[in-house]
């Protein structure tokens, strides 16, 4: 760490969502950013909207951010490193197939200026119209030097992470493929999975479905295009978490199949641990909260009402969340707060008027 | 349908969330219910919140409501035909294997007053103290008379469920169970895989998780025990529908080592067919949403002045979500809107000063 700063100029090849973001959080702290991109619709887009200036720069890059799709990220990579004098780094979902890739194509030098990283940021919506100087804004932003990348490499690109907003994270490539794949590539394929049973079936049976099925299954309305080439990328890692999934769903048909409870105790017992395991809000421990249900009628000011209520009753909500059952004409609207504070929250509602429940 | 009116008396046995729920429900509709419960302390806490008086009525039972757990529906549903001369229904999450048994012990004349059915509300809560009369609200109920169930006991059981406030929909007990172990026990099942997949990984791994495997797992803390019995008594169905998610594993295995990319494609597409195919609020078909991120400090006031301003807007929110990444010192929230009001919704609340991107 060489008291490294990030002045600028930087280069961002790739002018869709985050690309476009990384530039328009650049930019708002006085950064200058040109902008690189192959689609020319994009890059005006991406210039209009204030993420740089279109064109490579004059003077020497400091840093390029490569943001392009997983399947170009090694070549976009290797011609950057040959191209330019600056730090390379790149924003793709899996961080190992890319750089084998890059080693293959570069030149040991060349090979130090690039640390690849990952800001755990998105959207359902691509392109640059959907980006925002904000998107970054508290998220994890994965760091991933591989073994030859220059200290002060590592530091430009945490502070990139770190002036977008983000939480910087480093780890080896492998764990970071390793950490995707539990945290984000195979929820989204058993998703998926699961999503893909209820294609096949019959409509009245999906009348009985609930809030439950509708979570488990809302990110497999994921881009396939884009999943694709995530999946086949953090292919190893993906593979070997599934078989351990499959392994526990062989578990589980067999303790169903000869009804050992002691057996579906301990898979269900492994997944509410699980569920414990991933970190809360603000990076504190899991406290019990508990749910606290209100009727809501269907138009606009009935929510702002509730939430003026809640605002003077002074009771911090954790989380809020709409019920989507079919078949009636009000909201049900789940606060979730403090376990202590369920009870008085609902007296306090009830005494307003409203009707609520736990 | 021989105009059948539900009048009571009622005897609900079992006084814990759904027994009470019910007996809450009824009472709120001025029909009298009478509570059994082998728990002394449900039984006063609930006939205490209004759900019925203790104790069996002296006059003929018109209809009794088994709301006991999984294990001992039969048992219970079977004593009830044969103590009373009443219509017999149960509120269970899986319909064909306890009518297997009650089939065993009862006469076919005793079997005909028999319907079964299940009320898709639930809570992380058990116990009488969460109960609810607006727990039904709007939700489905299935009603799953078997091949000799009276007309009348058929048309009364729904009446129970319209009086409580649901949506009754008809299904054989085996269409039900089939129909819940895919939109709930397969769903569930699932979830605890994924979630226990996290059980075991390095707390820095689980830095790096969204939103996304958060949902995917949310329902996996709910209770092992009561699941145990349901996921026993559902086996036939659930390990059907596991097989066929199994295979869909193995083709996705498959599909990453050989890295077939159409393949890919087709498990990820017959996802997103999945996630259209689940029925909406009210009823209707899917409409095209979009969200839109506001950045709200996180104490008590700043949601009430949010929605006070979406409310002077006037565009109806489908949906809320407090987004919960770690490292933020205040909450980010989705509003889901139809997709041609995000735009209007994004600059009506900048122009109100809030930090929102889309």
């Amino acid at each position: 760490m060489t008291g490294t700063t990030l002045t600028g100029p930087v280069l961002v090849v790739g002018a869709g969502l985050l690309g476009t973001s990384v530039g328009l959080a650049l930019r708002a702290r006085g950064v200058e950013v040109f902008l690189h991109d192959t689609n020319a619709e994009h890059l005006r887009t991406a210039s209009g909207l204030g993420a740089g200036s279109p064109g490579i720069p004059e003077r020497d890059v400091q840093l390029v951010v490569v943001a392009v799709p997983p399947d170009h990220l090694a070549s976009v990579i290797a011609s950057q490193l040959r191209d330019t004098a600056g730090v390379v780094t790149d924003v793709g979902s899996v961080k190992s197939a890319p750089l084998a890739e890059v080693v293959e194509t570069v030149t040991p030098e060349e090979l130090e200026r690039y640390v690849g990283s990952h800001p755990m940021a998105g959207s359902e919506r691509s392109g640059p119209l959907a980006a925002s100087a904000a998107l970054f804004d508290g998220r994890p932003w994965a760091v991933a030097p591989h073994a030859t990348s220059r200290t002060d490499a590592v530091a430009l690109v945490t502070e990139l992470a770190e002036l977008c907003g983000a939480t910087a994270f480093t780890f080896s490539p492998e764990e970071h493929d390793e950490a995707v794949a539990r945290t984000s590539h195979v929820p989204h394929v058993v998703s998926a999975l699961v999503a893909g049973a209820l294609a096949g079936a019959p409509a009245e049976h999906l009348a009985l479905s609930g809030q439950g099925v509708r979570d488990v299954t809302r990110i497999a309305a994921g881009d396939p295009a884009l999943w694709q080439q995530i999946l086949a990328a953090n292919a190893p890692a993906v593979t070997g978490l599934l078989r351990e999934v499959r392994d526990g769903l062989d578990a589980l048909l067999d303790a169903l199949e000869t009804g050992s409870r002691p057996a579906l105790g301990e898979i269900l017992g492994r997944g509410v641990a699980g569920t414990t395991a991933i970190p809360r809000k603000h990076g504190q421990p899991a406290t019990e909260e508990a749910g606290v249900f209100v009727r809501v009628p269907d138009h606009p000011g009935e929510l702002a009402r509730l939430f003026g209520d809640v605002g003077e009753i002074g009771i911090n909500v954790e989380d809020v969340r709409i019920d989507h059952d079919p078949g009636r004409p009000y909201g049900l609207l789940e606060l979730t707060v403090a376990a202590s504070l369920a009870d008085p929250l609902l007296e306090a509602l009830t005494g307003r008027g409203w009707l609520v429940h736990r």
